[in-house]
Order: structure tokens, then sequence, then C-alpha cells
């Protein structure tokens, strides 16, 4: 039995252990995924039960539930309630609110044709790139020039702007954006993505299978460096990824916590 | 007669006097500019004794010819004869090739819309620039990026290649700019150079004075960075200084060392 299962690992199971290949899942951080979710979707709440139940299908401990959710609600970013026996769980209002402030690189479409900049910053100030507003992205390509991607009008005045040869990066260029660009992790998350054909039957694999797909997505989109996806421009992994994941997404369809267990 | 002589100075003794406050003027370094100048006009020897006149005129102690012709005949840069008492001089065929090497940057006219990119170099190169070939001129604005203008065909294909957004420069580019271009000693030059009208009217004054125009000249424009003055465009000092220079050497006529004691 326990040899047949590991040969016949299910399409959740599997993703869980490939997900885990590159750093392991932390629970905290898949209920966030979870109730982000289920609430864009306009389902605030989602209840222990389901949590759980998602849990052990994914393959990590339920025991542990209990004090990620404690720490979350510590931490300013989940609400509780209880009803009799069940306990019903929210993300907290500044908690959805950064979550709806990155939804659309989350779930939007690949962003393509952004002009990237490179930008010289005065000498003496080191914290220049960490100084941004948040309507710029940058990546240094040294100690005092960056490629940045963004809103122009956003950058001090006091900076060098150029505008790169397209094409072809230098390599030592191209070793920083594809660096920056999580190009590898992409990669090898495009590799394993379930196909549309290999996805679980029912309600509950299929609602792990999605939290999963996002989960794994959402980590590596919110590391990876937009301007330097603009820099590398159209061939870049995460623009591939990016297709793999909503196509999958749509073709598991919106979460629906409440009917999980049903 | 001392009194009078300091009061009203004469235009050759004056702009000596003006281009010894930035730099003392080298014995050495003028021969070469005065023989260089009539190796070009056509005249590839110039006597001693008119080296002499010229040297005393200009305020220069002539007992210290000797040594300088001997060094300057031990560095490969001079060659003489002897005719009777007098001696005869002449800059090598390496010294003269130097000399018509950067002709076109002295005596030519201003050189007005070159493009100028911003470069950056793989780190770990410091002698990137010291490196580049000598249709290039670069001015570094940080450890890995620099300001280049000339030949683009000839930059390493490894650097990153950009266009920088004109006009207005940053002012610590800017600053950088003005001291690469020599804008201050440019601008003072311009501020000591004679008006025609004040030229002196004797063969050895006019050749003492153009002599030592195209001796400041020359050794400014020389140490003028062109990356730095293609970046700076056409409002720089260098080439207002430039038209007032060639302005003025055209006013004095050739230089005519075998007339000048006649």
């Amino acid at each position: 039995m326990n040899v047949v299962s590991i040969r016949s690992e299910g399409p959740v199971e599997a993703l869980a252990n490939a997900l885990s290949q590159s750093s392991p899942l932390k629970l905290w951080s898949m209920i966030v995924s979870c109730l982000g979710d289920c609430a864009l979707a306009g389902q605030a709440e989602v209840s222990g039960r389901v949590l759980s139940a998602m849990v052990e299908r994914i393959g990590l401990q339920p025991q542990a539930m209990r004090v990620a959710l404690h720490r979350l609600k510590r931490d300013g970013w989940v609400d509780s309630r209880r009803e009799g026996r069940v306990g019903y769980h929210r993300l907290t209002d500044s908690a959805k609110a950064q979550v709806r402030a990155v939804a659309g690189r989350v779930y939007g479409p690949a962003v393509l044709g952004v002009p990237c900049r490179l930008v010289g910053f005065p000498p003496d100030t080191p914290d220049a790139l960490a100084l941004l507003p948040d309507t710029l992205s940058a990546v240094p390509v040294s100690r005092s020039f960056a490629l940045v991607s963004g809103a122009d009008a956003d950058l001090p005045e006091d900076w060098l702007l150029a505008a790169p040869d397209a094409r072809d990066w230098p390599s030592w260029v191209l070793g920083v954006l594809t660096e920056a660009a999580c190009e590898a992790d992409f990669a090898a998350l495009s590799r394993v993505l379930p196909s549309a054909e290999e996805l679980p039957d029912d309600p509950l694999g299929l609602f792990a299978v999605r939290i999963l797909v996002l989960h794994g997505w959402r980590r590596l989109i919110l590391r990876s460096n937009p301007a330097a996806e603009a820099a590398l421009g159209e061939g870049r992994a995460e623009a591939e990824c990016r297709t793999q994941v909503l196509a999958l997404l749509d073709a598991i369809g919106p979460p629906r916590a409440d009917q999980v267990l049903v």
C-alpha cells in the first residue's frame, strides 16, 4: 500500500512535493494564500474545517493549524470568530488591502512591451533604490546604476536617465536580470504545474490544487523584479509561466470554499 | 624705466604672464609648440637664433635653451644640425607624426553635434577605459559607467550601451563634465587672449604671440576630454575659446620663423 501510494502519487501530493523542493511550504503562508484567494472571489470567510481538510490533503500537518492561526491573528493578518464548534477565519482589512494591492500582478495578464530605462544616481547615495516610490521598480547593475521600469515622472530629478540599446544584453547584465527576474524558478514552476487533464476530480482536490498553484505562483511573482522582467522582454520565463498559471486557474474555476466539504 | 615697463607691459609679456598663472610656461614645451607649428606650416627647421629671440621676448631665460634642447634631443623629440655658429633645430619624424596626429584637434574647427553614449562595463574591469582604442574618448561618471564619444563600432562587445537623455545633466554629472572638459581653464584662456587690435606690430612680437597663443591652447585642448566636450554640447567654453584662438592665429598669419629676425 505504501509502495503503491508513492508510485501512484496523486496530482495534489505531486504538486505539493514539487513546490516543496525549492523551499518548504509554510502553513501560515498557505493560509494567507487561501484566505486571500477566497476573499478576492467574494468569500470573505473560510471555515477551520475547510482549511484543515485542504492542509491535510496537501500533506501538511493539520495539528499545526492552531499555532499558525494564532500567530496570524497576533500579527494582524487574520480575524476569527467561532460558531459552536466551528471556527471561521478571514483576512483583516489591512491584510485584504495588501492582497488587493498586488492582485493585478498575481492574477492579471502578462505585461509586455514595458520600456525600461538605465538610470544613474549620485555618488554617496547608497539607499537611492530603497527610497524609490512603489510606482517604480529597479534592478541594480552596478553600485550607482540600475535598470528601472515604471512611472518615469517619479524618478528623482538629479538622476541620470538613458535609454538602453535594446535586445542583446551583455552577459554580465543578463546574469543580473535573469537572477532578479527569477528565470530559473519560473521555469521550474512551469515544469511542475499539472496539465488540465491531470487535475483531480473531487472538489477538495481541485480546491487544494488551486491554492497550491496560486501559492507557488504568488510567492514567486512577488519576489520577481518587474524592472528585470521588463528588461528581459517577451521571451522571459515569467510570461510563459503566467500564461500557464492563469489557464490552470481558469480550468479549475473560482475557489468554492463553502462547497469543498459538501 | 622699470616702473614704466611694468605699468605698460606689452602684449607679449602680458600674455606670457597670464599664461603662467595657471601653470609655469615650460621652455621645452614652448620649443615643441614652436617647432611643431613651423613644421606644419612647411618650415621644418628653426634657427637657434630665432628660438632664443622668441624665448627672450616671451620673458623666459634664453640661457636655459641649451639644456632644454639637449633634453629634447636625448628624448627623441628634436634633431639639430650646426652651420657655422648657427644651430638649426627640427622635430624628429616621430615627434612630427605625433604633432600631425593631433593637428585636427589643435587647429581644426570646433566639432559640434557629436553624439555621446552612456556605457557600462563589466564589474572587475577597472582598466576598462584605459584600454579603449584612440578612436574613442571616455569620461567616467561612476566606477563602471562612462560617457563615451567616438567610433561606436570600437566599443567592446560586452559593454552595456545606452543613449542618455540629452540636455540637462544632473549636477553631479555636470560637475564631472565641466571638470573633464576644462571649462574653467578654457574660460580663463579666453579672458587673457589679446584682441586683434592688441597685437604687436613687429615680426618677432607677432611670432612670439602666435607661439604663446598656440602653446596655451595646445596644452589645454590636449588635456580636455572630447567625450566631456561632446556631452556638454554647443555652449561649452572650449568651442568659444577655439573660435577665438583660430581667429587670432588667422589675424597673426602663418609662422614665419625665417623672417622674424630679418
